[in-house]
């Protein structure tokens, strides 16, 4: 129905995350009425990420540099190491301003469908960093999404870790009622979870 | 939080319609694990779409070629011509396999609250291709969306049209119960009209 430029940039944009035929038309037409100026502008932009980001080679993150700016920081505590599944989690943690040590991000979780998963995450990455001999890390905080697949990855993590290097910590994110919910519908899980660690 | 490069792209990707946030960071991450094949497939496209789309100088469609494979067609009825908002209405028409006349991409409604809105859109360039003395069109079907901007954009096109030239047939699509719906959660408005025009 459309032409060909066009049904090739829907092909191109229907490999995005949760963008299907009806969102993909929306963004190419939205780019042919905007004109020439914000496709350039976007492909500038798609440029300089390519060029300019960086796997940081200590903690995974994309960053403008590797090692990024978090794992050059000598302010922060390199003793401890918050293990998260994306860069996303990572700038959540931040903006909370708790947390001072430094980061591996995982690349993804462990999916027990999967058993080819573990080679496209990071995860034996972490296992390396903490488990190594004279590594500095003293602490290893898994900060997962309370699923399926979190905690399958939590699970591995922490046994691998601890069977190379016994004297690292390894704790996990405290389970309970977030902020602002309602009592009454709290499922059983983190209802017993935030009575069991009352404080 | 994000390195200057991302969120350069993040900002671009956020002129997009619907695309906030945490939709643009999703897109962002999806680009920098899939790697560079992806990003550059994109930016071909990107690049082909620029070069090789252009605005049909007849309905305003885009499409590889200006005028359009549609209104260059010997075999398709000239002397009607369907008003759309958008190139997806125009995809949806051509789906139902019914229509056989030419098309007339009005960019856009009329927005009662924004009276610069005309500008942007092609509802003036219908109003000359149908009101000239030396057209060939003699009925202009208005298949715009059942809402405020859509009846505000008919009846504006209607009375301008008639005005230049009264001979052309102004029609609009039927309303009615759409297949598969539920009578008794029909709307009143829909309703009356179903019962108006049954046949």
């Amino acid at each position: 129905m459309y032409s060909r430029s066009i049904t090739n940039l829907i092909q191109a944009l229907k490999k995005l995350p949760s963008v299907g035929e009806r969102t993909a038309e929306r963004y190419v037409f939205h780019w042919l009425k905007s004109g020439r100026g914000e496709v350039n502008e976007l492909r500038a932009a798609l440029d300089i990420l390519l060029t300019n980001t960086k796997s940081c080679e200590m903690c995974w993150n994309f960053a403008d540099a590797s090692p990024c700016p978090i794992c050059t920081n000598p302010a922060r505590d390199h003793s401890v190491v918050c293990a998260i599944a994306d860069p996303q989690d990572l700038a959540a943690i931040e903006q909370t301003g708790e947390y001072h040590g430094v980061y591996h991000v995982l690349r993804g979780t462990l999916d027990p469908s999967d058993e080819d998963g573990l080679k496209q995450t990071k995860i034996r990455e972490l296992v390396k960093r903490a488990g190594s001999k004279n590594t500095e890390i003293k602490e290893v905080i898994l900060a997962l999404n309370p699923d399926l697949s979190g905690e399958t990855t939590a699970m591995f993590l922490e046994k691998q870790i601890k069977k190379f290097n016994p004297d690292v910590r390894v704790s996990r994110l405290a389970r309970g009622l977030p902020m602002g919910s309602d009592l009454q519908y709290a499922d059983e899980i983190t209802l017993a979870s935030a009575l069991k660690n009352r404080k």
